[in-house]
């Protein structure tokens, strides 16, 4: 790759409010380099009041080639685009945007990143209790893919938003399309799940409650934290100190960065990307 | 600077159609690196259809800090702004933008650099007879700064352009406001002229006329040719063959480094890179 952005340099921006957390574009920057490709990503802080004009605008540049999405976007940005990918379609949420010949099209690429993920640590959710705290665009993501599992679908998901009616929206969305059980719960309490994801916001902020209890988690369950930021969190903090199994997200991206790159065309380095994971968790995980 | 682009870095955009050509970003990137400026210029190729709805939706973004505007779009793009500069006002053209107080503002800094550029060069415009060949954004800035140099305005300014009437519109606009004496001319022709500048889009393509004809040059005339694609230029060329004077656009960059750092907040990076032109020439000149 040339030594420096310049004229002929493809550009993606990686979409949020707030961006500062966000670690996909140093990852895939480091990708785009090592493979020669002419591409950078950079962030955009976007407030949701300027989201649809922002999505739609922005690809009148004919170089800035794809968007990838954040909190709090991953919903309300599913209506500014054209065309939905499946994933997309069942999660109602999207967290990739590329140009396509008849228009934007969108995918969600979430929910098979944390399946991934999951599978990476060896947590199993066949036949399991899940329960998924927060209700937006990575939640459902996240619940459309553990309850599509074909190699081990949940027999509950359970969905708990503080929102009220938010996690019964997202429960109703799902009727009759995934092959677990999901229903809303009104409370966060764990106790009785064997997988427990926090695919809330609950800790980006270090003044936030946890997303859960803890101390209610039952003895053998596994907690799965989507946050990159503030890791390890009070929750992974607490669950960790019980000697549960508890993961911070970055996982979460690792499993998405071949993911992305394959949605944005570039499938030399998706594949190879995809078979040498350990080479992005060195991207992606924080030095330690 | 960070090693990588991240969530905290901010970002401008190199605005033109097409931008293949332009050689700001790199430069500017390696300013940012070198003053630990957490700050990235990538290039954005927007065609004119849709150059107000990205102009104003793109500030949507509250990291993306400032735009830098080449051709066609920097008359056009004043229709975006709500504030102008002095520079700007004058000229009728813009080639830079930043988020104000009370909107955006825009001003133009093509002038001041070329004057600096002249001035580098030891190409005196004292009383002279100056041609300015284009009608455009960078010919308007030009035209006005060299009108308005206290330090030794032309005593005319020709003005061509192949576009009936353009060159006659820009000439009206300055009607009284500048120390020179300013028409349109309807021929291309040098013979007469003590300095030329190249201001026209002309040699951008390869297979484009030359913007004169370098054998009508008077035997002292100087020429600047804005161009930084495909110098030499063949009027370049065949002026420098007649034992001219004739330098391509890149100190016009080189010159304006400083002033888009300043009209950028970046004060610390501007003053030193006013005072190191050398360092800067070795981000915007071509490798030997």
């Amino acid at each position: 790759m040339p030594p420096e952005v310049n004229g002929k340099t493809d550009v993606y921006l990686m979409l949020g409010d707030p961006v500062d957390q966000v670690r996909a574009p140093a990852a895939l920057n480091a990708v785009f380099r090592r493979f020669g490709i002419d591409a950078v990503m950079v962030p955009a802080r976007v407030p949701s009041s300027g989201l649809a004009a922002f999505v739609r605008s922005v690809f009148e540049a004919s170089n800035i080639l794809g968007l990838s999405i954040t909190i709090p976007h991953k919903n309300a940005v599913m209506e500014v685009v054209d065309h939905l990918g499946p994933s997309a379609r069942l999660a109602g949420a999207v967290n990739a945007i590329r140009r396509g010949p008849n228009g934007l099209e969108g995918e969600m690429l979430d929910g098979t990143g944390c399946v991934a993920s999951l599978r990476h640590f060896g947590v199993s959710t066949d036949g399991a209790r899940a329960l998924v705290l927060g209700a937006g665009g990575a939640a459902a993501a996240i619940a459309a893919a553990l309850g599509s599992r074909s190699d081990g679908a949940p027999a509950e998901i359970a969905l708990y938003d503080p929102v009220p009616g938010r996690a019964q929206a997202l429960a109703a969305r799902f009727d009759g399309r995934l092959a677990s059980r999901v229903f809303a719960v009104a409370s966060s309490d764990p106790a009785g799940f064997d997988v427990v994801v926090n695919a809330s916001p609950l800790g980006l902020d270090p003044q936030d409650p946890a997303p859960c209890d803890a101390a209610r988690l039952a003895p053998h369950a596994a907690v799965f934290d989507i946050l990159m930021k503030n890791q390890p969190t009070p929750l992974v903090r607490a669950a960790r100190a019980r000697g549960l199994r508890a993961e911070p997200g970055y996982e979460m991206l690792v499993q998405q960065v071949h993911l992305y790159l394959a949605y944005f065309g570039h499938v030399e380095a998706a594949r190879a990307m995809r078979e040498d994971a350990a080479f992005v968790r060195t991207l992606v995980y924080p030095a330690e």
